[in-house]
């Protein structure tokens, strides 16, 4: 029996980190901590979680953290690495789903994140949680960094690609659109439902804090440097991302090359699925599955790679469940199919 | 007074054809056509019209069409140019929202609508109804093709950053998402609300008819070979198009001196507004305005253009009431403010 | 040429006063006042606007604000009582679109808006601002109270019936759907896209501050006392309210017999629409209609009675410039088709 | 291990009761049926269901229906009838999830679906398959009639008040609103996204095919005639239904005894919460859940009662399974949680 703890468990990823754990038979959860909504019971914030979570949030605190086999971080980036070096204390394995441990470069993080790394000796540790590039790494891993969920849309679109030098590492152009969960759990006229249904808008264009963990991991992925230029926008669903990547290709190269390269990189991968038509986001609603086509605008010498995850689920808590069991030995599907 | 009418009313351009003139006091709805629902009144197809529309929908037949000043075309692709030799001996002048006669080329129409062009000797007559870029031809014109509803976004994004030489011709990357009415009135399951809910794909990726509009009006409006990547995607609202167009710059540029670009190029038109901020979908839906922002991803060198519009106003029939004004040498805005 | 100007303009109502005004060549919009947004342009909080509308909102002082013909409220309830003994010093006609006037007794407005109204010398001024019911009246007031959203819908559903008295007056059961600007402009989790979205639910069972409105209303309308029992829920448009009306008859009636009745009432009213079919929230989106329509549950003695209209239109600002054009001695339809 | 198979597989209802049946490890899926469909992948119906399940769609030919222990239904109401003599034979228990073994008498059937019963002679061996009410005559039956959507959420709002005669049974007024997976999969203007989205509207106002199942059952569960005026809407959700049902009370009550009276009739039922505050969607969308909540409108002597359901699980696929896990003795809620 597994002993989990969750810190941060009252916005989005937290609930669903929530929602998969406890229909595990193999998994007890010890402890849910929240420190504005401490003292509420899980279900006053997620009534759908009634008679499912029967616990209450309580503010984080290490000397009373219990001991657990595995800690998830759902904390905003900031606060993760505040609470992490009391927390591996008390957690034999942390799984963070922020972004403070996604990037060895600490320059690099406040360069982006606009606030300095505070914990930087603890970087080194931490292994980038993307299970189909770091399998091996991860099942040894005592600190995951769950990777975010834009990169998980593009980085499994592109890894097959650039791994058999199929397009051009420079220009790639990335243009996700996101589900309104995965911009959290908040009170702000920006986020209410009336000025996001029936609208779509760009945001953080060319600097979100995505783009180096994008471009570092593919770096570290392929062997040579990556530059993207990716522009993020919001639409008015609650679950999903889209992304359309465009690359110039080296060579011609067709459609149906490009299915098989791609089939045959993810042929051990139980989450990925290489589609014969175009993805939609529907068919990854909550599950853990990454849905991934690649095809060719030949017209122009480029190739196209359209790659559709669940933010919450492979882009934030199904991943970090995926970790979870490769950390702890067990088959990676377990609790996800 | 003005008498008009519409071919093809039937549809969601019909409709909003019909809101636009039912409202104007100068112009008299003389008849509206369509085969499918002839005989039923415009309130049992859009209550909404009820008590504003007061017509029947017959069938198109060029013996009984009434002598108009200027007829509408809303007819499927195809369908236009089919009714088109008759209907120019019935109307004073014509405006077709549909794809007929917006490419010179009849090869060129063929290789992407799928079909033989019938009516080629009409092509020449026909002037590109973007009255940003071609307010004079319009003027003068009997037979207008209205602009698809992706290249009114596309082309306006791009027309003064390329006029200017600010970004490279080639290998522009162009990522558009729709509202549904784009796709028409129509009877599918692929276009019925639990299919499109809560989900977005892309589809027609670098096949779409609009690509080579796109690039031919951009190639004959700066006078060099314009080539663009285009994906065009599906999301769940019902109006408006956003569209992302990123292109390679030619040389060092702020966003400040883009934005100074972008306002002077449009400093006379008066449904163009250059943003200060990103635009939103929600800031045009129901408008003829087209929002554009213009900013700089300096990291990768590049250029990125926001552009929205309502695929229904700006993107169809608003935009070809515009027409209607110039070609009647009525001032542009009547009607549409 | 009408100066007008708006108190608390920064809400969902008030934009769309604006909106409604400035297109208006007979109107001149002098002041909006919105404490929290004061110093902002307008187009800052509603890009929709830029180019409509260049004013700044401006804290709300009497001292300064300028001489109108007309003023408009839109503050929430509660506060439209506190400016309003100086704004009429002000303005020679106020239209309050808030609900501190519409219920004559203080004694009633204080247990359901729970707390004491603190002007009740000014309620007898006060003249219930639906045109339908009281046109003479408001033609010749200089303070309007102009109805709440729930209201006009349920209002101008039971009217017919019970003035016939084809209904009972006791036991009316009253559903109402509403869109979620009808919340207002807020920051809160609450009314939060990921919370709204994929959702129903009802709120304020039995208590809405809107009973009272209904139960009075209809009682000086009628002359005979009314109870109701009314559920409001939230769903997941923007915009639009669906009113689902159940009275027990008091004798056998037929549809068609309904019909009658209610086109007869309504025969002079401009924006009331008896339908044939089920009406529908699509048709009155943006419209000042109100779409009616009267069947029969004759298994079970009862009349159905459904009603949509726009919240934000004929729920508030709409409503509002017909009240302004009846007590202005205008067309009542003036800005409003 | 359990042999299952579906009839009638390539609607929403036929689809999650793949999605339910494929997650389990004692049931194999040996057939799906879909004349229209067949031939195809289920995958090239639904994506989601890729790498889940594995099978075609072939035509129901009950000679080459492999023998099964539970087949389901999930056919369009009058088709189900028509292949359950044959299917009946080929499998040892069935359960229908369409209407035509709900109601006992072939003449109110005939009333309500508007084509005569054709297999009148199996209504005395249907049990309707709600285990709330009829946990034990399910757990022996062999042939099932899994309740409509409306139904389920309906009667298991209104037993535990009627059978505790805290309401009275005649005059109960019921209003719904329903996602649009409940009108099923199919290719209609009426059902695309644009005609929906953004709209409510009502539909078969007191004719509804579920009037007389919440009659005939209550009044069978509680032996007192039951009479209800039922109005159905469609909101623009995927999934889900939200019932308001409004009655008389007998004798004045408080929301705190009712909810002691729900509760405790409850007490046993695995998918039924009672909730403290007012239920919603959200909290059941995929899950097997019907949510309640019973308060007072005590100005006007009635009972108000609140019902949430996901209408393709707990009102269809997932009670079916409920029922299968009844008929075949192994634990309620198996799968289901």
């Amino acid at each position: 029996m597994l002993r989990v703890g969750i810190v941060g468990a009252s916005g989005y990823s937290g609930a669903e980190l929530m929602r998969l754990l406890a229909a595990r038979e193999d998994v007890v959860l010890e402890a849910v901590t929240a420190n504005a909504s401490a003292g509420q019971p899980v279900k006053a914030l997620y009534p759908a979680l009634a008679g499912i979570v029967d616990l209450e949030f309580r503010p984080f605190d290490p000397a009373t953290f219990p001991p657990v086999d595995v800690a998830f971080v759902a904390l905003p980036s900031g606060q993760g690495m505040a609470v992490m070096p009391a927390l591996l204390e008390r957690a034999a394995k942390v799984i963070d789903l922020g972004g403070d441990f996604r990037l060895k470069d600490p320059a690099l993080y406040e360069q982006f994140y606009r606030h300095p790394h505070t914990a930087p000796s603890l970087l080194p540790r931490a292994v980038y949680g993307l299970p189909e590039l770091n399998g091996a790494a991860i099942r040894a891993a005592t600190l995951v960094a769950n990777p975010g969920c834009y990169p998980t849309s593009a980085i499994l679109g592109l890894l097959p690609a650039l791994a058999a030098g199929i397009v051009k590492p420079e220009g790639i152009v990335i243009s996700s659109v996101s589900g309104i969960s995965g911009a959290g759990r908040s009170a702000s006229v920006e986020m209410s439902f009336a000025e996001l249904n029936e609208n779509v808008r760009a945001y953080k264009v060319g600097v979100h804090q995505h783009v180096p963990e994008i471009e570092s991991v593919l770096r570290d992925g392929t062997g040579a440097p990556v530059t993207v230029s990716f522009v993020p926008h919001l639409v008015p669903i609650t679950r999903g991302i889209h992304t359309t990547i465009s690359a110039a290709w080296t060579a011609p190269v067709t459609a149906d090359e490009l299915r098989e390269v791609y089939q045959t990189f993810y042929a051990a991968a139980p989450f990925v699925r290489v589609t014969e038509s175009f993805p939609q986001i529907q068919s990854v609603v909550r599950t853990n599955f990454c849905d991934l086509h690649a095809t060719v605008d030949r017209r122009v010498n480029r190739v196209v790679i359209l790659s559709v995850i669940d933010n919450l689920v492979k882009g934030a808590a199904g991943q970090a469940v995926q970790n979870m069991n490769l950390m702890c030995g067990l088959p990676e599907t377990t609790g996800l199919r």
